[in-house]
């Protein structure tokens, strides 16, 4: 029974938080997992590939996997369309996998809804609000315009870090990661009410 | 704030399932804990240690710890009471420790009400009611009529899995203990809401 069930693992927090370097500091001490990748309107930026950061898709695309209930969950942000796509999701469970979603607020509450019972949530985020804008002007990726947009983001939704079950405060890397790792790890365990009834019964008929 | 609060870890299970040999397995690679130690109304058995195993003490005295609120929980058990003192578990949790708590789906219910938003709950069960059965014989400590008590409340009690936060199996001690291992690092990490809208306060304040 142990470690043999699909599982779910969203992250969410601001962008500058760290998350892309906690998950690939992460990824090979937690098991099997497939890393969802979300579609997207939004232009390719510099360094980035389709099908490895994101499915990039124009908007005519994306309003017909909308249609055809193709989304797990989809929402607009800053203008553009993004979207979880629901088929290599059930897949990765079915191989018992854990499905690590890289997520915003609004993306978690859908995964919440759908799919509660197998899910563990982490807010990741910067110790202050300050530190979160020197890292993001540091990084020096995105324009003036963009960084507000983000803090302004960001201050939304540090509000709702309570609907998550952890809060990891990425001040030191290697401390952040070996949470994570721990959180991670538990994630798997959890055990959705179906498979408890199952086991319930399978534990009595051999007694 | 990682790793900085005390939080709580509960740990129910048929007795036989192997909770204390999984606690002694792990207890030094899970950071400062606090072992809960009931208070308990029934005699003392062969190998036992007042304040290690159990606090015993008279139907009297119990009663009057009652009266004086001094319990957390407590609860009759095939005829005795048990329960739990907060006095301790609170100095515990004002220390940042994990608090561990042995107990029965009852007491999980009542720790739950009260220190829910820091509790992290693990049901431990063997495979199957015939391993337990087995269990219980081969550790020669219980009579027949007592096995068969135990065994009629291991029945009621994994009824109730779906309770806990997290089930394992206890089949191979090497594996339940790294998984307990994972599941108690990340117990740590849950944080209570007042704590988290005193990191929203701070969060913001420094930007």
């Amino acid at each position: 029974m142990n470690q043999k069930t699909g599982a779910v693992l969203v992250l969410s927090g601001p962008s500058g938080a760290g998350k892309s370097s906690l998950i690939n500091k992460i990824i090979n001490d937690i098991g099997p997992t497939y890393f969802s990748i979300s579609t997207t309107t939004r232009p390719i930026r510099a360094g980035e590939e389709d099908g490895v950061h994101y499915h990039f898709v124009s908007e005519e695309v994306f309003s017909q996997d909308i249609e055809a209930e193709m989304f797990l969950e989809y929402a607009v942000v800053h203008g553009n369309h993004y979207g979880t796509s629901l088929g290599p999701v059930k897949k990765a469970l079915k191989e018992g996998k854990l499905v690590i979603f890289d997520i915003d607020v609004q993306g978690h509450d859908a995964v919440q809804h759908r799919l509660g019972d197998i899910t563990t949530s982490v807010f990741i985020t910067t110790p202050t609000l300050l530190e979160l804008k020197s890292r993001l002007k540091n990084r020096s990726t995105d324009s003036d315009e963009v960084i507000a947009k983000r803090l302004e983001m960001a201050k939304r939704e540090v509000q709702r870090i309570s609907e998550y079950d952890y809060l990891i405060v990425n001040d030191a890397l290697e401390e952040a990661a070996e949470v994570l790792v721990s959180v991670a790890k538990a994630a798997r365990m959890k055990i959705p009410t179906l498979q408890i009834n199952e086991f319930i019964q399978m534990w009595e008929a051999q007694g």
